[in-house]
């Protein structure tokens, strides 16, 4: 569909995609290919007004079909006017979460169902990503490495256990409804060892 | 599906629709009905906050496809926590304008589409009016009816009659796709005959 390739990255919080996303665009850089990272809202000026509806906490009121709308608008935009362009120009987009996020957090993790989920993101879905890469890490063991780190209190604390094991299950479960996009990485690995697999499933995919 | 009924107006600029609704709803209250009016985004906050990214004269970098999510975002808020609620205590709600004015003004003014209109409306084709009142006429007709109104300049004189022969042309369309649900009203007559008629047509569905 473009010359480019459109790849994201998903997984629960502490998988490390941030990491791995750096150096394997480091990687691809050296290969010769054009990268650009990204992530929703991306910086776009009218995905970021959406994002702030939906995050203010006066918007107590809002009901779910309004805020799956307002995601998918957001998304629509940073696609449109980010994501697209570059991938025009043939350039590989690493995008830190995207539609399956919104899958998993709100669809399973928040009840809104992932039907109506999609149905919120009927246009995204002509924009699927060409390979999907799912750091697959149980959220008890992504938490243990928290332990020592200074973010812990803004980020993991901030929703308990039960909260990421639901989001943890969306992911198992949005993996089996794409299996030939969705790559599952073993995420309980050292960082470097998931590192090296996301980039070898990402070499063989461009240079097949 | 509710207790109450909901009932849309439809038609372009200068139909008379504002006058029609009071006119129809006091009618209706001394009937003894319970009677709600409202139009988009009806004074729901969330809503007119959407209202106000769609209408942001500095937004020119917005997509088709975001402006039609938001529209239906904003809707969508204003049906749960204004429509609805009404509708389940059995009351009639009179609403000026509601989806079909999106697949009309959108889909074929603008030139988004229909279909990508309807798409983006998914969750509100659960919500489809009772009853639709469309008032029929000609934009060059309903032109001249302005010419000694204040509001002119305003209103009628910031888009082109092209643009209004679109819109009319349009709702023929929408008509045509829900033969229904939507009944036609010829507003060439007089205002009066025009109100005339569609009390008879609301009064003869509510009591059949």
């Amino acid at each position: 569909m473009f010359k480019g390739k459109f790849i994201t990255f998903e997984g629960g919080e502490c998988t490390g995609k941030t990491t791995i996303i750096n150096e394997l665009a480091k990687d691809l850089k050296l290969k010769g290919y054009d990268v650009m990272i990204t992530r929703e809202p991306g910086g776009i000026n009218i995905a970021e007004q959406i994002r702030d509806i939906i995050l203010n906490p006066a918007n107590t009121a809002m009901v779910p079909e309004t805020e799956a709308l307002l995601y998918a608008a957001s998304r629509m935009q940073h696609l449109k006017e980010k994501v697209i362009p570059a991938l025009e120009k043939g350039m590989i987009v690493l995008c830190d979460r995207y539609l399956d996020s919104s899958l998993v957090y709100q669809g399973y993790a928040r009840g809104l169902g992932v039907e109506n989920v999609l149905r919120a993101n009927h246009f995204a879905l002509d924009y699927m990503p060409d390979l999907t890469l799912f750091i697959d890490i149980d959220p008890k063991i992504a938490l243990k490495r928290l332990e020592n780190r200074q973010d812990k209190v803004d980020r993991l604390d901030s929703e308990g256990l039960s909260f990421h094991e639901k989001v943890y299950h969306g992911y198992l479960e949005v993996a089996k409804m794409y299996p030939k996009r969705i790559q599952s990485i073993d995420g309980t690995k050292s960082l470097a060892e998931v590192t090296a697999n996301c980039k070898n499933i990402v070499f063989n995919y461009l240079e097949k």
